[in-house]
């Protein structure tokens, strides 16, 4: 499918697509660019690639996949960086997990020829890290891809098949569409569990001990959710600003509603609403992701 | 251990239980009381008992160990029905995730010459009802014993054995104690994870669908939760009101200062909360109860 491919950052995500693409043998050539020397020493050692450089000039130069897998807020430096370098007819794709303002920072850049082609995988785990990458992250779990309306028609094909090829089925929409669904799906839950788990830390020093204890009860749950990379989940919440800030203003709304349910004695409000919940966990069952 | 054991409630919990005592021999006879005939007709089925009544005054006559494992709110009308037909010397314990209340409603209940021994296993799964248990729910998890300081020694150390066969490490400490514990490590995690499912079904319409479909984001780890027995948690929340309360008053402190820091675009505030929380899961796989 593609002669020479560049991932640009190589953690959870980049390293488990090279894991799948070498799996498949759907490039000739991998190559990583990382920041730390470090980092590309792992890649190397791991065979993710054969090339890897702390300088993503090197690792863009004759390739036709360019990967974006930094945090988001890198994204425009590194485009600067690399547009001048990109070969003509090459398609720049990327992982975050934020739409609007990646296509704000990238779009701009993009030299005459060069196809963009914006990627959201709906999957992760809490690891980060190359040495976290594995081929079948992706399996039964979605995609979304939005380019713009103008967007080479067979680039978005070639990046459709390149994620159904991981396994993912493959979704289009609008970057702020994107952004809206991903603030209640993704962004809020973590911007919760990052909360609870900060609320924990706090405690005066025996409940904290305690709280790892019986964290069995619930509270696991969310630390596992609130030790996913925090710089990455840091530029998410900076770049998704307004539809996080929506989605909290109702949260913290129907949270506000439960307290006073509790201080009040209101059986019958709590139990109805726990009643609902239970649907949404059935469909998500039914939907095959769980 | 034991001759005849009565569960009055047979669900998640106490199925476990039955199952774990059956497996290694534990008692002579199992009975057990249900609201419902035809939950009394499932643990039948599911061989967990001998003997099923609606009636728990038949379960608990000539049984030397009684299990409370209904929903906390009914363990007081329970009580004064069982109570004069508790045999002496008999042992009674519960499984509720609220332990101040219970002790409230249940001691000055108990007939001279029985004992109480208040229990809470920190186990358990989003499953509820007789046909969800299994024998090693328990395993490797925390039972925590909260009985009063007059409560019989022998009675004490007999529960801690039950709880220990069953695979589970046992801590005693005083109803406030476990309820304030339990109050930042499950209840306000179920009441976040309630809440925020609770916002997702009443978004729009086509938004919904949505939220099922891209699940895998982390919100799905919530509607896990959230799917767990309705009436025993609208129970817990009310009857450990004070502890819920007061844990949800500094979650939202600090989910306000995030949303402020999230407002400000203060990329500093935010990563530091998210480095900070890695700890906290570092410490819960290395107690061995990730």
């Amino acid at each position: 499918m593609f002669n020479r491919v560049a991932f640009l950052g190589i953690g959870l995500i980049a390293s488990s697509m090279a894991c799948a693409m070498r799996q498949q043998g759907l490039a000739r050539t991998y190559v990583a660019a990382a920041r730390r020397a470090e980092t590309c020493a792992t890649a190397l050692r791991l065979g993710l690639v054969e090339e890897a450089s702390t300088d993503p000039v090197a690792s863009v130069k004759g390739a036709d996949l360019v990967v974006l897998a930094t945090p988001v807020s890198a994204y425009a430096d590194l485009m600067r960086q690399i547009a001048p370098h990109l070969a003509p007819g090459a398609i720049v794709t990327d992982v975050g997990s934020v739409k609007g303002q990646v296509v704000a920072d990238v779009a701009p850049l993009l030299p005459e020829g060069v196809h963009f082609v914006p990627a959201h995988p709906i999957a992760g785990t809490e690891h980060s890290g190359p040495e976290s990458g594995f081929a079948e992250l992706f399996q039964n779990r979605w995609c979304i891809l939005t380019p713009s309306e103008n967007t080479d028609v067979q680039a978005i094909d070639k990046i459709s098949e390149l994620w159904r090829r991981f396994g993912s089925k493959v979704d289009i929409m609008t970057p702020a569409h994107h952004d809206q669904v991903l603030a209640i799906t993704s962004h809020l839950p973590h911007l919760i569990a990052y909360t609870i788990v900060g609320t924990a830390v706090d405690l005066e020093g025996a409940l904290q001990n305690e709280v790892i204890k019986y964290s069995a009860s619930g509270f696991r749950d969310f630390t596992r959710i609130a030790a996913s990379d925090p710089v990455m989940w840091r530029d998410i919440f900076l770049s998704n600003r307004e539809a996080v800030l929506e989605m909290l203003g109702r949260f913290t709304e129907d949270l506000a509603a439960l307290q006073k349910a509790i201080r009040w004695g209101d059986a019958e409000t709590l139990e109805a609403l726990f009643t609902r919940t239970r649907a949404i966990r059935r469909g998500i069952v039914e939907a095959g992701q769980a």
